[in-house]
Parts: structure tokens; sequence; C-alpha cells
């Protein structure tokens, strides 16, 4: 079966954004956790535009080109122009996780709680792995007991604002460290999530 | 001159102690963080009854070695039993950081602010490095910009409740991976910060 994974930019102390994130500035301010998206000399193969190490491209492009479809939460979608009524994954569909009405495109598929929006995501994935986009997505799919591997791109700061990367979720869930590789401007902490 | 280092043990989620952790319970419920002190084959050089992986026994020796004193905060010390009138650290003197009056043994110093206590601490390790213990000190230090080196051993578990180790901290502090050291049951990620 197709897993379901995260793979979340996130500082030291667990912000995956700067101080105060809004529609239009998703990272907030100060937020460099996207840094090293662009500041190396390997084309991504996934995403246009992308300029990475050649370390981190390799994990980057294995993890993107494993995603058939995204969910994405309602924050996420919001903060980030609802994507142009598209996906935030160039090769992947996109299903938001809303409470409240929302306008979508036909491109873009509603659902109204996690288990209902992987189970579509994994419709639209045709057997490739579907990706959670936003923290609000990752902690509720950790909640409902759905989360197959953590990707942790960890950026080598202490941004001291920001949303938090972790809440609200249940006492101990175990991981178990599959690797670890050190790039510029980030370690790729790759878990799985123990069922 | 000697370095200030930090070398705690964390949950993925950012946590260094369980749930509810109080005097006799430095560890709170549900604490598994220190487990990998004791589950490899290979004795610790520098503390007695701790058996490490062989990954972590490298790391771990290399750090409680180069440590000659260690800052303590009131919360670390009344929860550990104020480390029976000695120090949590077999080979370096205590320095106690407490804004409220104690009773210390002689074997342990008096500080009021985290400059004094790092100051004091210097001059007891005698030439070598200064250990930060607990959340409450590494933050201060952290504040005060004296920090150089921060380890986070990084347990992989998903706590959801604790201490949380970063907080109130100012924004953007900056930090550069030493190096990643993938072991059982831990990680460990050394990171320099940036002064």
């Amino acid at each position: 079966m197709s897993k379901v994974i995260s793979a979340l930019s996130v500082s030291v102390d667990g912000y995956i954004t700067g101080r105060d994130p809004r529609p239009g500035h998703g990272l907030g301010d100060g937020g460099v956790l996207f840094d090293w998206y662009f500041t190396g000399t390997v084309p991504s193969s996934q995403f246009d535009g992308f300029k990475l190490s050649e370390a981190s491209a390799e994990v980057f492009d294995f993890h993107a080109g494993r995603v058939g479809a995204v969910v994405a939460g309602r924050t996420t979608y919001e903060d980030s122009e609802r994507f142009g009524g598209g996906s935030p994954h160039p090769n992947a569909k996109l299903v938001l996780l809303t409470h409240r009405p929302a306008e979508v495109s036909e491109r873009q598929t509603l659902a109204g709680t996690i288990e209902d929006a992987i189970a579509k995501a994994r419709e639209l994935a045709d057997g490739k792995d579907v990706g959670l986009m936003g923290g609000g997505v990752v902690n509720a799919a950790l909640r409902a007991g759905l989360v197959d591997e953590l990707v942790l791109h960890q950026v080598p700061v202490l941004l001291g604002h920001g949303r938090p990367f972790f809440q609200e979720l249940p006492e101990h869930i175990t991981l178990t460290l599959i690797d670890a590789v050190p790039a510029p401007g980030v370690t790729h902490l790759r878990y799985g999530v123990e069922r």
C-alpha cells in the first residue's frame, strides 16, 4: 500500500514558520526555513526553480518523486494564496482538508476529516505515496495513527518565534531513524513512525 | 578559552522530560529520554553504570570528558534531589544558578545570574569546558549569547507532553552543524552557535 509521509522544513527549536505567518506570507517574517531550496547549484528534477545542494537534491527529489497526491490544511492553503487553484506540488494532486466551506477549483478536492482526506488522496495518488503539507494536517494524521514517515528537514537555526510544528499529540509515538543526511544549510532526518 | 556547551537528551518534538517532572522524578512520567544511557554494552569511561552503544559511547564520553564544571538551574537541582550535595557529573564541580536562597554543600557553588554562574564555572573548570544542565540554564545562556555548542541527543520519540527545551529565545540564533551521528536509540546532533 502507498505510504503517508510528511517532509517539512523545521528549525532546531521546532518551528515551521517565522514570526506571524499570514496569507501571502506563509513563512512569516524572519523565516529562513526554505533557504536551502534555493542556495545550491543542482536543479530539482521535481520542482522548477529549486536549486539544491547535491546532498539535498538527492533527498528532496526522492521524496517529492514518491508523492502522487498532497493533503493540505486550510491555513496552509490560505497562506499560500490557494496554490493558484492548483497544488503545492507540480506533479501531485491536492486534497484540501477543511471544516469550513471553501471554493476549490476542479483540480482540487475537498475533504472534511483527516481520514477522508487521506483516503481521497490515496485514490488520486494512483499507487504513489501521499504527502502531508502543513503542521495541522501532520498533527491530525499523527493523532489518527495515519503517518508512516516523518522527514524533518532540520534547518540550523533557533527561530524563537513562529508556528510550532508538533501540537496536541497523544503521549509517546515511537519513531525509528531511517537515515540522517547532513547537507549545506539543512540536515535531513528521516524517521519511520511505529504503528 | 574554554567553551560553554549544552548536551541534553531531547525528543523529536522538543521535550527534555516526560509528563509532570517533579522532585525525585526529574524525567517525569513516560520519559524514555535517558534509555540510551543504559541499553548498550559499552561502559562509559566517565559515568559509572552507563552502558552505551559503541557510537554513543564515543560521543558521550567525548563531551563528558571535556567538561570541568557544570551549571545547573534550581529546577534541575531540586528535581534531582540536589545531587546528594555533589554534582550531576562525577568529574565536574557544580555551580547552582538560583534567584532564591538555597542551602548548598561546600562542594557546590552558588550564583545569582547566568553570567556570574558561567564565570564561576569557568574558574572551577580550570581550562576545561563548562557544561549547562537543564533547560532553564541553557535558554538563559542562549539569551545572554554565552553558548558555544549545542549538542542535541535526539531521541526517536514524540512525547506529546513534558518540559519544552527551547523557551523565550530571541529571534534567530544561527547554528552550524558540526556533525550528525546516528546511534541505536538516539541521534547525536552537534551544532555550533554563531556568536
